[in-house]
């Protein structure tokens, strides 16, 4: 189960972009996967295959909406360990509790 | 038509890491793409679907040989016009004739 | 005041590079930025020539500990209104207060 | 002698962005570096200093004509051999003679 960063922005529709970026997350929220919005991107834990059809589907709903969109994902995976988001902030000291 | 970036970057497995790169090459070059090399990261022009299962399959292959592996994928993609590594090349006026 | 996403991975140090980050956000602690570390990269807030000064010295810190390095910089710019993590999160409908 | 790629990203001024894109590699290449401009980014050959440099002035300098810029720095350093455009492709078997 890797941990993956997405990035979605589209070019050319003004400075302004979050419209786009909440549509993309919206199409996270609908797959089986954990979706930490962060400031520079979004971050997904879970199954590869449905990290991916993730960010195809919301790379093609943003496209739909704009002209030119330029879209990053980054996948971390290892077979040696569990990979999560908790675990990665843990590691390095910063997990924060939330509830 | 998208041109896309890919980075297949083997973690833990010393710091040469050519072997892991040629190997995601041949996988990207199994699929219906232009596939051109570059020093930072393999350029690909084809079908959305075809980068992204390239992209997965020289993911998995590489993850198959390692322990961890940092895999990044930047996709452009317009609807206004045709997108390929020769007209972006062009536009900025460095497309250099191959033969 | 632009807001940055820094990666910095050594390659060749085994799978586990926690040790690596947490010095790298140690580094990025003695400027005057805020950070945020994320599961797949530290955010940083403030000055362009604090952030690219932390960048540099995060950068060569782990080189210095490691054989080689893969560092990523994002910057998110603009001049029309003042941009910050706290700005992005909340035009996203995503931030949380922290206390 | 780390090898480099940046890209510089002007959001908000249309979908063509390649007269930013000229613009930067121009910035580019006032510095002592290797340029050589690929379909997704610009690769820099080169001192880390001047690449930092000349990638902060790129920053800058579309910043200058643009609302928003979002401006991408990946940084390949190693100690144990020096590392150069031409020695990452032929290590691929990808290396072109130019001439």
């Amino acid at each position: 189960m890797p941990v993956a960063e997405v990035s979605i922005v589209p070019i050319g529709e003004g400075p302004s972009i979050s419209k786009y970026v909440k549509k993309a997350i919206e199409v996270f929220k609908k797959y089986n996967l954990k979706v930490e919005p962060c400031a520079m991107g979004t971050v997904l834990e879970g199954d590869l295959d449905e990290i991916i059809r993730a960010f195809k589907e919301a790379h093609e709903t943003v496209l739909n909406d704009t002209v030119r969109v330029l879209s990053t994902l980054k996948i971390d995976d290892r077979k040696d360990k569990e990979i999560t988001i908790e675990g990665k902030l843990k590691a390095i000291g910063c997990y924060k509790e939330e509830n």
